[in-house]
């Protein structure tokens, strides 16, 4: 991918479960022009020519869209010889199974190269160019919200595989006697289903916003979302591990007591096993760290892999 | 890496923590001319010198070593960049701690490139050569025996990152009721501390070697190995994950009856939310498989290491 494509003008979809955010722009910040979102309603044809229409409005306002990036909740097919490439796929997402979402745009922007992958790796992918990850060849990028999906990069190159990561069914030790039954309706107790904002709303009765900060779910949920990161590091040494997403801003305990009891409880968990800079007590607060983009890493992400696709 | 470079005569070093195995040659079966093998004993300088030694010789009777590919026990310090790349670093194996191996062995042939990777590393590399991960470039090799490790591919390029993967110390969720306390002398019930030869040895008071087929030590341990291969798919996405190792060969049970019950369990666990054929009834077998190279997998992969150093 070339930096030098890094300030052209493009499309961007961040194609969540919940909303479709859209924008033009050429980065964060200044650079993002106008964005615009609406809700993923149940019929995929509306909300795509939705996205469609608002870019080709921007198009006829701004000028041409050098290319187009979608950065999608999943799973998506990111194989690009396979005939279902640019598909949502098996989605227990209403209407959302088995949706083409590559083809329309195309169709509606002949010629126009389109960017596609998940939206951790799209997020990821923002981090990079732009915010907690710039310099990094291999991080990690999380999103804990309504779901919880990790996506990032190994030398470089962002992580597909057989399908793509899906870090958030990983299964973790118990914390204590916990006897939560998880909230994952494949898994149960996956980190998913354990620290996702409706795994803690399952929990504690009260969504995560309104927990109060001495409530006990949130040492609970710490510790678990410390046994992921413990793991992470175990199985792909990230250099970085950002974690974006609603939960992490920890409801009213606060983000920054909410990544400093994580990385408490990391380094407790991880014992001093594997030795860097980075694990110390002192590196620990650039390991784990929130998204340099913030809330609009999503978006970011997207405007990257739109300017990825012009190789 | 060049392919072209697969046929030259290389030597190699297998750094085990029980020995170091040395060959030279140019691949796998009637290309590894001659191998020796030696105790890792606790003094690594009288260590390298036999194995530098041994070299010598064989380059004397067989011609010039065009390159020498270490394939070793860790943690090792892969960072080009740093003062003491090509160290064993924090390793609890008695005076090896803090070892230069890659040093020692350039003072011995000097001029001569020198590939430095781990120990599953390079096994990995020489699976992606010659045996059960031609042509994919994502996958993972696990050894499970004296100890448990991980390594292998993303996007074509061998996992580093902030020092290697350690996949053994993942934490796992604990199956049934096992009240095990594990073997790891860092974090007793990690991945390690659950399935490793020691692991089993301390649970079922007799090595796994000796181990009755219906021992239930089996069945538990098998299911540890599922969650864990469950966790690597969800984290990186492995096209393919190879296991070598003493204890995959299943001791009384037999090498066959072992993936079998570790695939079944892997499916069980998974509950088909990662859709692809690889992870269907059929394709399991596939996707889960020990290493073509059998036993040779670690000194084939420090031939491949030396071959790849060849740019």
């Amino acid at each position: 991918m070339s930096n030098g494509k890094q300030d052209i003008f493009v499309g961007a979809i961040e194609a969540g479960g919940t909303k479709f955010v859209c924008a033009v722009g050429s980065g964060p910040g200044e650079q993002l022009i106008e964005r615009e979102q609406f809700p993923t309603s149940p019929d995929p044809s509306i909300v795509l020519e939705q996205a469609a229409q608002w870019l080709r409005d921007k198009q006829a306002q701004y000028g041409p869209l050098a290319a187009i990036g979608i950065a999608s909740f999943g799973p998506v097919d990111l194989d690009k010889a396979s005939p279902t490439y640019g598909y949502i796929t098996s989605t227990p997402k209403a209407g959302w199974a088995n949706t083409d979402i590559v083809g329309p745009m195309r169709a509606a922007f002949p010629g126009i190269p389109i960017g596609f992958d998940t939206d951790v790796n799209g997020a990821g992918l923002g981090e990079k160019r732009w915010g907690a990850a710039q310099g990094l060849d291999d991080f990690i990028y999380i999103t804990v919200g309504t779901g919880l999906g990790g996506g990032g990069m190994a030398r470089g190159e962002l992580l597909h595989g057989l399908v793509h990561p899906e870090m958030g069914h990983m299964g973790l030790p118990r914390v204590g006697d916990d006897t939560f039954e998880g909230a994952c309706p494949f898994h149960g107790r996956c980190w998913e289903g354990l620290c996702s904002g409706p795994a803690v709303e399952k929990r504690a009765g009260m969504p995560a916003e309104e927990l109060p900060p001495d409530h006990p779910a949130w040492a609970i949920t710490t510790r678990y979302m410390a046994h992921a990161l413990v793991n992470l590091t175990c199985v792909l040494s990230p250099s970085r591990i950002v974690i974006g997403g609603s939960v992490r801003k920890g409801g009213q305990l606060g983000e920054a007591a909410f990544f400093k009891e994580v990385r408490r409880a990391y380094r407790e968990i991880m014992a001093d096993y594997i030795v860097s800079p980075a694990l110390t007590e002192d590196g620990i607060a650039d390991y784990i760290v929130p998204p340099l983009l913030g809330d609009d890493a999503g978006v970011c992400g997207a405007i990257a892999l739109a300017q990825a696709a012009l190789g």
